[in-house]
């Protein structure tokens, strides 16, 4: 069962925040792990939003993951796509064929977006998952405004210079709120024919307010601030249908020519690998040592999860949560290898933030409630201290300063195609 | 003739070194300015082998044009891909249609590469013109050295561990000294299972000497500074084909999966949108005043015009060339609205640069010629002076001094597919 040199083998499925954490915290440990991912990078997801709004560049938010355990001996990193887990022969299966034997698995792929059965809206609505994403929505964003200024139809001439940003959660506030600041300031003076501080953002979400995870206040809070910088807020009506050229929200048609997607999540496919049932969101059931019910050496950590936390309530789909279960699983692995009891995993909810573009932010953490200026100054060093790699933090804070300082935003390229879809 | 407000109008093709520079040399003239590119940045061209090489962001070399004249109030940005010129009637013609009339036009949409009548091999060879050739050869690779880490057979490893580059200009000499460091310093302990520093570099030049351009004491200096670091140089055979698994140079068949091509260039289809004949590489010869020899109010300049020098040369297609024909452009069309005799153009060649990786440089500026650490200084501080945009400058050095003390490239990212081409 272990590998070449006797150490139990452990692989890692995903270096988003769950498995980089897990394989952290194994790093003194006497294992052989293999941390797997579709892509060559971990990603500071937290901050994708200022990607796609041209603040940030995608190197200021992810790091090589090579480069991150370089001096952690018993982890090699490899580059692959998970396909399959044989359960009963211990091992991942990878889309090039290769197979990657475990004694312990860690399943920490993470979540996609879910378009709630209309896929065909995708292609008309990105969602914000991953740098390709964030990049793609940029290019759209800026291309809108570009094709505004030389079309010499009013109508058309409005969809292009309207934005709707589907869901008020955390992401949608933020996309809206860069994108209302990079049409009213950033670009204002940069466009001869349109006035593009008359573009229109809307944020839409089905509930009945935006910020849900937020208590009441800071929620009213935040959808103040939103409409003051001149976001309109729809809540109470879901969208019913999404073209090239059209959002429909409830019944009424709105002429959009960007839609970004922030609803809907939907975990990886680990349920499936796995041969269990997902719920309603594709996540996996977990004991409380984040195990599987029928195998305690097979965890599912991070979005990929359905964990109890309290009153029925999960626990939520964010970097903490994440990181907490890394550590866990990590910890339980140990704990089996010394034949002591695995511990059980106990949510420590620190709490939410957002924020409402440049210079204001809400905190919610619980007891403290902070908003305004100082919670964005709490927010801001907050992300700052968790992003991986000094080298990062560095470039980040540098870009924020910069574009604090002269209101503009210098990643402002739009690259691949030059064209919108039709 | 002239706009609504009587002005005259003066429409600029290309927002590189050339077209930039004449837009921004008519900044006091009493005309209107229509500035038309296909992309929404100016690119810093000499440093794109450094985002092709994991050292920099493509937002570090670019600046978006609108914001570079957001206060020249005479300028018009557009975004758009030229079809045709209709010189009869003095009209641009877009690819989506639209017709931009002009009094003036100055033609500076430079060059592309050529793959000497090979295009089936554009493919496996991307060359290094602009952001998304950039990122494809950084993607190609970073992805061969993780490929090449699960690679269990020998001979396809190597092959995958096998880097070539045609083409021994500044362009050819500048990727492969990058590329090295890169296999030798940078990744080296970032892999388990190769050794990256086996990696082989192949520059290949079909000429006698690589860098022809600069004296040959200092085209020796770079050779064997390029192979001290382990780059292998083949002079005298040209590539004579090349597919996804090997390149052919001479009658040697090179296994090998990264090729990039930094040999041949192509001028923009100006020619073709004039109706005049073009030189073998597609170049528009112009009179000493830089316009075309049947119409004084058609300009073409930079690496798409065809311009003498001295003993039947012609001016290099470089950047500081581009710059002054871009200004003696703005010259002419100013004696000419003022009805003086326009001036003739006169190129002062300043002299030719280029780095061997980091620390070494060679510089030839005819009677200073300099090579080694100190002309990789006045390289480094050159190429940052002259990057534009503040913003720009603060960043390159901050990413160089990073990448200098840590030895480390942080931008080493695989966006796009995760495939080879097959």
């Amino acid at each position: 069962m272990p590998d070449a040199a006797g150490l139990p083998r452990i692989v890692i499925l995903g270096a988003g925040f769950g498995g980089l954490t897990a394989a952290r915290a194994l790093r003194k440990a006497a294992v052989s792990i293999t941390l797997i991912d579709r892509q060559n990078y971990h990603l500071f997801q937290p901050l994708l939003y200022q990607v796609a709004t041209a603040t940030l560049s995608p190197a200021d938010i992810a790091v090589p993951v090579r480069s991150t355990f370089r001096d952690q001996k018993n982890t090699s990193v490899l580059l692959g796509t998970v396909e399959d887990v044989d359960r009963q022969a211990r091992l991942v299966k990878l889309a090039d064929g290769r197979d990657v034997p475990f004694d312990y698995l860690i399943i920490a792929t993470g979540a996609g977006h879910a378009y709630f059965g209309h896929d065909e809206w995708a292609p008309y609505a990105p969602g914000l998952k991953k740098i390709d994403d964030a990049t793609e929505i940029r290019r759209r964003v800026l291309l809108a405004f570009e094709k505004a200024e030389t079309e010499p139809d009013p109508a058309r001439r409005a969809a292009l210079l309207t934005f709707v940003i589907v869901g008020g959660g955390p992401t949608g506030v933020e996309m809206a709120g860069a994108i209302i600041e990079l049409a009213c300031k950033t670009l204002v003076r940069d466009f001869r024919r349109i006035d593009t501080s008359a573009a229109r953002v809307i944020l839409v979400e089905a509930g009945q307010r935006i910020l849900p995870a937020f208590s009441e206040d800071l929620s009213a809070f935040a959808a103040a601030s939103l409409r003051k910088k001149g976001v309109e807020i729809l809540c109470g009506n879901p969208v019913t249908n999404i073209d090239a050229m059209t959002v429909t929200i409830g019944e009424e048609a709105v002429p959009a020519r960007t839609v970004v997607w922030a609803a809907g999540v939907k975990a990886s496919p680990a349920g499936k690998w796995l041969g269990v049932e997902g719920d309603r969101a594709g996540r996996v059931a977990v004991t409380p040592r984040l195990a599987l019910p029928d195998d305690e050496r097979i965890f599912v950590i991070g979005d990929t999860a359905a964990v109890e936390w309290t009153e029925g309530r999960l626990v939520p789909g964010i970097a903490p949560a994440a990181k907490q279960m890394g550590n866990h699983a990590a910890r339980a692995i140990c704990s089996a290898l010394s034949c002591r009891e695995m511990p059980t995993f106990r949510y420590r909810h620190q709490g939410n933030l957002a924020t409402i573009g440049r210079q204001s932010a809400i905190i919610d953490f619980g007891r403290l409630r902070m908003k305004g200026f100082l919670a964005w100054l709490v927010w801001g060093a907050a992300h700052i201290y968790f992003l991986i790699g000094f080298r990062n933090r560095l470039f980040v804070m540098t870009h924020w300063v910069w574009s604090y300082l002269t209101l503009r935003q210098g990643v402002r390229l739009i690259t691949g195609s030059t064209d919108l879809p039709e």
